[in-house]
């Protein structure tokens, strides 16, 4: 395994599929690839989801802002999820052989391509924020697209690459590096949703529980069975089997066991790498230990 | 993650490292990646670890073979090692992506071309034998080179590629799929090593324990501590956590807890997701669901 980093460019188009087509279509060069597209109508918005090599990878999400700069006007756009800019937000996020400092370097590279050549303000987001209030995205989103002719011109929401006024039908733009999100869910051997709710509240960040953990209670209407559904935010802080064994030992109070757990989506090698080093007591073990990762080292 | 094996040849010659060098070098090829040589004077035999793309190992394991009856001569070759070959044992390993049965395949084809074109009787092993009592090395070596000029003329030990008479330096060659060979080690907080054997002991197929499993108890002179020494010949049906966790077991009968484990060399992915899908309950857990694997996709 060579570097590899995932960029996961939110566009503000989830109802013109020619449209979503043309843009995604930039994507194809040499050493990336594209995952997967989502397109939401309800949302009207796009997540676009590509990987490869770091500088690939860079060029082709800016190759994204350029078409959907061209192409997304925000003047006539409508849709549930908030959104200030055509391209909404480009994350950029280590999956193997990079750290967070080389994608923010990335998202420093792309933000500036962004502002100098697009001419629309770019805002460092997450990892790559240079002040704390722009760490998270619902903060700097806060106005919209609307908003932002006015908010553009306070002291505090100058941007960090670009014109110092709103583009006129792109609005803005969030890029900044992020940790890799594993989705994670378990499956408890209870149809009583109440205790799916009472183990998420004990086990995630905003009510107690283990940092970097997002958690709901959700009821499966075909498996009538409860569900503790999660977002793991950082797997190398907040490992798997730590998430998984404080989810079982919060059930074991209600006499209530674990039927099986599911990944949601790709996870990154050493997460699982990880839960295989605990419990196995086998201290250290990476992907370099991995046959396929020396065959791919060059 | 594209499709890989491995091929792990053992050749008769292991104090002239000139001669292993240039051996080695023909290994050089895109595609293969050269992982490991060890040289051992006193077995006077070399053990060359590549992997890669299939047929490129593949057509690297022909080029040592020739390289290998080309510059060693068996009627001058010493060594403590029991051997029949100049290239005594060819074996082709699936990594990942690849079946036995198409490493058995590859085997055919290489096995052929040394009967071909290098003259050397070919005898096909392991999961590739034809018949059962050439799956195990020792049986097929027993008699070794100098053994072999009457051996060969056995109906029972007509050659399966190649000429039925004992090449006059090179000997012959078995050939064959084998499955990835785990070293995996446990350390024991005692310097007890009588318990580290009757863990060894009461785990192995050879005496009552899991199959594909070979163990030892030995005793670690630098920690002061004893440690059950362990190759796991086959980690699909006899995964790595099912290992652990019976010593786990059999060590508490004596008050003996796990120190660590320890993983010598390297080892598939597919081995370490087997182990964090049984303690996650998180069941199918692949490769396939790695962002490494998906990008590697073609």
């Amino acid at each position: 395994m060579n570097k590899v980093i995932e960029c996961v460019p939110n566009i503000s188009e989830g109802r013109d599929t020619a449209k979503v087509g043309t843009i995604v279509g930039v994507i194809r060069r040499p050493g990336v690839k594209l995952l997967d597209v989502e397109s939401d109508a309800n949302h009207n918005r796009s997540v676009i989801t590509f990987a490869g090599e770091p500088q690939a990878v860079a060029d082709a999400a800016f190759d994204v802002a350029k078409a959907a700069v061209a192409a997304i006007d925000l003047t006539h756009h409508t849709g549930a999820h908030p959104r200030m800019g055509a391209v909404d937000v480009i994350p950029f996020i280590p999956v193997s052989g990079v750290t967070m400092a080389e994608c923010t370097e990335l998202a420093e590279q792309v933000g500036k391509r962004i502002g100098d050549e697009l001419h629309v303000p770019v805002y460092l987001y997450a990892e790559s924020a240079r002040v704390p209030q722009r760490r998270k995205l619902p903060t700097i989103r806060a106005g919209e697209f609307e908003g932002w002719a006015t908010k553009i011109k306070d002291p505090e929401w100058q941007p960090d690459f670009g014109p110092a006024e709103r583009h006129p039908t792109a609005g803005c733009v969030a890029v900044g590096a992020r940790n890799f999100l594993i989705a994670f869910n378990i499956d408890l051997d209870t149809s009583d949703v109440t205790i799916a709710s009472k183990i998420a509240k004990s086990i995630r960040e905003s009510s107690g529980g283990l940092i970097n953990v997002q958690a709901k209670g959700i009821f499966l209407e075909d498996k009538q069975r409860a569900q503790v559904s999660m977002n793991i935010l950082n797997y190398h802080t907040t490992p798997l089997y730590r998430v998984f064994e404080l989810v079982k030992m919060e059930a074991g109070r209600y006499g209530v066991g674990i039927v099986e757990s599911e990944l949601i989506g790709l996870a990154p090698a050493q997460a699982f790498m990880d839960v295989a080093s605990y419990y196995l007591q086998l201290p250290g073990l990476s992907t370099s230990a991995l046959v396929e990762t020396r065959i791919e080292e060059s």
